[in-house]
């Protein structure tokens, strides 16, 4: 079969013909790949900045955020069946340790992460888990909401977590409205009354956001702490959801953050600091997320599935990886990139 | 009456004989103090720190923990009565506000401070609001539980804040058992099972920590995060309440702070410096905390006169303010510092 | 002033001419009426039904749902002043005791219900506490939302209350959309993104539901458990919110909800009876439900002000009274029935 | 090997020699059953009044409360290994559905019951899944604990639900010590610092209860309700835990329960019944609880290994079930009857 695969750090990958992979556990389901997303994380995978961290051994197939259709299944799968469409929660987990039995899933103790520490999903077929795998209703393609398997499921999570907060005539500010955060202002209009304000430095994506239901556009000119605090009649917002997580919204966002409120950290490459005293003044907290659960991976799809939810994607065939890394890496992308390897 | 004045910041304060308070407003309240505590906070308003934040005019009377009897009350006051023996929960506040509303007091928009930024309560007599009282049940002596109205209702609140995060099987550190922390071990030990690591560099301090239901006492030797982790499994703690909050354990809680588990601010003078990416990929929370409710005052009165929090206290006469002062500063103190204006 | 003033139980009120009430304790507020909703409660009090519950001497004025502007204020009153427009939550709390200071308002120990045990506000002016009064924002008319003081805030109450079972995917019963139900069904759709189910007997209601996002409309034809059980594959509902509570809805209600679900009772009338087998197997809930906090009241009328709340309103004179009384009785009214005292 | 088996429902089970069973799926492990505790269920089972409900084919093996050892595991099992002491949850479930993957594993959608509906743990061996074994700490001996996997987990499960009302201050009312709230009153006492009424009709296990940790012990005399409502001031207690559920206690319960509290059943045989104004008036629950979660067991198994929970058991052989039976049914049983299938 046909793999996208990174052979050399600081290279491009290269599509490889590759044997299939087979089931070798019974819990494994072998998916025929309808779409996988790229997402930054395999920019800064083939920069080789994840080597150390995934121990990963080259050349590999990567792709973390995938749907398509269950080909086959090992013994003890009863969850899906050959032909169901899915998509594919990004953890391969053992559902015995702890967290796995808490729900917790993002927390196992033995997951594996195919895509970025095992072979992934940029290619024809996938080997993962039935644990992994939602059930896609009749209405949902896959190529559209291949994207909310990681990209959208961490914006759901972070929003899921600040749901308690969020009570009518409380406000919400987004920053960075990309790949995650677009999905993120998406959930907060399905799920709370919240005031949306959103702060996004690409006047498009400012404009987007409108139509998804944040209330408020802030461009990120500079001006952007003061404007939010202004919204907020100089108190700041409840909640600060920070896409970005480096360059300056570290500081940013929890200048915008409310007495009692709450900074929650999704994008990352930079540093939150802050004096203690700051802290416990106002009783503010600074709230780290990571990926989601397998329920809220459902719940996502249910978000979709009623029209709440709608993801831009822009389609390219497995052979044109490079260019849609390219398009990624140069700006010029709307939307989430998503390979088909099937098309061609 | 008798009351101890700051005159000059970076001066010892003075006991004064200056005119009785009187009622004012609806809700006042002129209580008799029978104790005040003295507290790291009345250092730091001595050596100036506070001038600016308060904004309060010279001379004025601190003192914000305290303890005494009714003697007069406002025309709409109902909760208490002449005689009645109180507590006085640190804050004075509007109860019309919103946050008032919700039960949060510490985020009044209209409160104040007596003893921060007007006259409080190292004095004969307190003005205060009947909105500050909680009874005292009989068993319980304003002298022994004064310290308990700020020091105290500060560590309850944060342990409250931690409770769902304690099941049985979880493990809290508790970083610094002094004035604050002392308490808050027992009420860990009062309202749940978790298991109690005390970390602490007084060995007095750490040797009594296990006597108020700590499992294991560990020395801040320098050796305190190795062995915490050694402790939980190489993982860290679910909880760590930062007591402390200055010369290294903001870094050091951190790093203790388990997977998924929540780093606890409460002392400060430090800072809390940490990368994005450490957040998100353990997904860690840090929580701020501020002194707490009038009903977590309530609560911690009822832990006290069912004989789950006990406090260490040194009596003094108003009169040897500045004896205590100088007892505290010298590390020389087992215990909080009570002043007893009655006494003499 | 004119009043509604009920002199003999089992006789229609009538509208005299009485004394104007005065401030008189230090956090009162004097209101001119703009709007005084009718509901149920009214027609059961002037049957006699409240008559031992509420100990109220005779004649007296009724009214509990009301909005207006702010005549006069007591001496202690900061949140609102003279000209400002406010709707009324209907309890008169004391803000001293611990449910109060909870922030649970319909708890409060020391509360008095104006228009049931103490004159209330279909009048000309209505003698009630600054702690009932939320401010309206300039967009919002008196007259349109003043039958969300009391129907409004019980609906909203209970959906707050439900918030946390009702995730994406699940699935919530409205039984009875009338005053209170037609507002729960907004409430749900600004507040969540549940499954909306409709069981209803009045088919203009049923349609009506439909328009404010209920997903299924189901006729209370005998048919509706059966209906709601094809609706749900089988399962039933996460949360079943009954707004009539008699007549055989408590028992439809409890075989509409679903394992592990909870039946949320806010109308009465009726009895619930289930066996404790029944209750253990499924580990259902019956959880019940009163008024709203104060804060509630607050979140609602943002709602409202954010346009996901509109009310049907059907305006009388004070005049009228008994007009619209008979109206309401009669089943022909079309929404809330709201008189104007002030319109002649 | 040996085993408990129900031939005729209405006689007495037999001990019979039937083949051992062996693993046939990939998560399924043999145990080698230390210990099997005896139930009130079992009682029912053999009179035959779960025939209809569970469907079960005689002849079967009865016991749902187990610990041992493992003997052998399937080839997909990663969490024990052969030899380890385990204590098992009593349902075996899929892992895969929704509620398995929420963590509420009494929820499973594909569950079965050994002991219920399939071959139990009266025997020698107990062929169950991975999923349902929680391993010993070495301080725990099988048989000492065997009880904590059905009559503890659902006590325990109860208590957890409960724990956010029972701040200090609170108070909850315990009906019945007998083996599940004997097992409750210690949970609640390491758990909560709440005031633990227990409300029993036998002395002793009244007494002993005292020693477990209830303040105030009331006999079931009669007056029960009104010693209670003397208790606590008239109010009623925030909690009542229901262990009975019949015999007038769900009446008696809900009486106890104060304004805005909730009444948890547990117990069952009897029924429900409350006007749905007094639900609604007061705003109390009633809340439903079944067995508990695989992560509560192994809380629950900390709490016992700390010794925060101690069982009282009287242990027989696994031939003299019959004895056991009649020892339980007489009432004459201090604690609980466990089988130890292996002393002969």
């Amino acid at each position: 079969m046909r793999a996208v695969r990174v052979h050399t750090y600081g290279e491009p990958p290269r599509v490889d013909d590759i044997p299939e992979p087979t089931i070798r556990g019974p819990l494994d389901i072998l998916v025929e790949v309808a779409a996988a997303g790229l997402c930054r994380t395999d920019l800064h995978i083939i920069e080789g900045q994840w080597a150390e961290k995934s121990g990963v051994e080259l050349p590999y197939v990567i792709g973390h955020e995938n749907a398509g259709r269950v080909r086959e299944v090992g013994s003890a799968v009863t969850n899906v069946a050959p032909g169901d469409q899915i998509i594919l929660h990004p953890l391969v987990t053992c559902g015995l340790c702890l967290p796995c039995r808490r729900g917790v899933d993002q927390h196992c103790e033995n997951s594996r992460f195919p895509g970025i520490d095992s072979d992934g999903g940029m290619a024809e077929l996938l080997l993962t888990s039935a644990r992994s795998a939602v059930k896609l209703p009749p209405e949902l393609d896959p190529v559209d909401v291949a994207a909310l398997a990681d990209a959208g499921l961490t914006a759901y999570h972070a929003v899921t977590k600040a749901l308690p907060l969020l009570y009518p005539g409380s406000s919400c500010v987004v920053i960075g409205v990309g790949g995650l955060g677009h999905i993120g202002v998406q959930c907060l209009a399905a799920t709370t009354a919240t005031t949306v304000i959103v702060v996004e430095r690409n006047a498009d994506a400012l404009e987007l956001a409108g139509t998804y239901g944040a209330v408020h556009l802030v461009p990120a000119d500079g001006e952007q702490v003061r404007r939010v605090l202004e919204l907020t009649g100089g108190a700041g917002a409840h909640v600060v959801l920070d896409f970005v997580g480096e360059q300056g919204t570290e500081a940013e966002g929890l200048a915008m953050t409310r007495r009692a409120g709450s900074y929650f950290v999704i994008g990352y490459g930079g540093k939150v600091e802050i004096p203690t005293i700051d802290l416990i003044a106002t009783e503010r907290s600074v709230i780290g997320n990571l990926v989601g659960t397998y329920p809220e991976l459902h719940e996502l799809i249910r978000l979709a599935a009623d029209g709440h939810v709608r993801l831009r994607t822009e389609v390219f065939g497995l052979d044109d990886v490079n260019h849609a890394i390219e398009e990624l890496e140069s700006g010029r992308l709307r939307g989430r990139a998503v390979l088909v390897p099937r098309r061609g």
